[in-house]
């Protein structure tokens, strides 16, 4: 059974590898490129998969700088601000980010003959953000499968999990090492400060929510 | 009102930048380039929306080069064979390419505020193609208007006509003249030779899609 994981180089994404070589026999990770400020996160994600034995597959989609005025784009603006288009989302949201990987990773499915993808995606962390959500994970699949005869499944174990679950699943799924050690989330690019959940600059958001996953997951293994 | 019309240049687009022209105040135009055999596609498409007046936005799309094999973008292989993934399908088919042009034509709409979307997609002549059945195009609109908050609609008014009645519409449309003497249609590029339904190469198989549409159209108007 031959498996794609979208693949990131980040905790969630890490926490799924870690999932998806549990239960199935071929597994390949494929990761996108668009414009990141920081080249760390693909040199991480290409770290990740050779430490593991996974073939990887890169795309560069450098059509979202034409879509969006992102922070998480542009090094100059603050990622902290609401959103350009939408004061009600954050200034990180790309318009169709989650809908643009998901399809072309169902394509790349198709074309290496895979029926299972799986994504990091999780709706618990990121409430602001549709694309995040259940109902239109399932709607897509739908979607994609009806457009193309296909049959793939859309697997996402880290849906209804918070921070502090997906590392206490990283733990059961033999990967928690390797997810402190090499994946990575700070949004400033840090890799020059080790804490003992991570890498990072420890003050961003990113890193905040990973600290704080953290300290409840060592409560949850304390409970 | 503000609309975004997918525009390739072609037969179809043409037609229906000349329907979305007679229904919206503003209209937008967007192509994609996708290592295409032949830029005359992307020349008349620019070249039609400077003779209409439109604005028109232009993405490369370098990935369908990495997801397939098709006939269409290489120019050695012969446009006519089965497709090497999947016999039952064209070697022109590429995997997800509708859901890919519309998934980023719904974030350029949601980029500029456009509510609506206009594709020339047929399911008539393109019934080995799973991609352009109505089906596929509402579940995908569901699909991404969930996972962006929005409510844009998509617009397919060649959805059930032949090439007979797509031509009937671009005369009612007032595009009849423009469509015969700019759009592009030949598969092998070819613009030097002029047939009463346009320029060709008159052999290939979307030359032929054409010409017969033409004489079945001109049967109309006589009847």
């Amino acid at each position: 059974m031959l498996a794609v994981v979208i693949f990131s180089g980040g905790q969630d994404s890490t926490t799924c590898l870690g999932w998806a070589l549990n239960r199935f026999k071929d597994v390949k990770t494929i990761t996108f490129g668009y414009g990141q400020r920081h080249e760390i996160e693909i040199a991480q994600a290409k770290k990740i998969a050779d430490i593991l034995g996974v073939e990887s597959e890169f795309f560069e989609i450098d059509i979202f700088k034409k879509l969006q005025n992102s922070s998480l784009l542009e090094s100059s603006s603050d990622i902290n601000k609401p959103h350009p288009l939408n004061s009600s989302l954050p200034s990180s949201y790309v318009p169709n980010r989650n809908a643009l990987m998901f399809t072309i990773a169902h394509a790349y499915a198709q074309k290496i003959g895979a029926k299972n993808l799986i994504t990091g995606v999780c709706e618990s962390d990121y409430s602001g953000y549709p694309d995040c959500q259940e109902d239109f994970v399932l709607s897509l699949e739908n979607s994609l499968n009806l457009g193309s005869k296909e049959n793939i499944k859309f697997h996402y174990p880290l849906m209804k999990l918070n921070k502090a679950e997906t590392f206490k699943l990283a733990l059961e799924e033999g990967v928690l090492e390797l997810v402190i050690k090499e994946s990575h989330t700070c949004y400033e690019g840090n890799r020059d400060r080790f804490f003992e959940w991570g890498f990072g600059c420890g003050k961003c958001p990113a890193c905040l929510l990973r600290m704080r996953g953290w300290g409840e997951f060592k409560n949850l293994l304390d409970s």
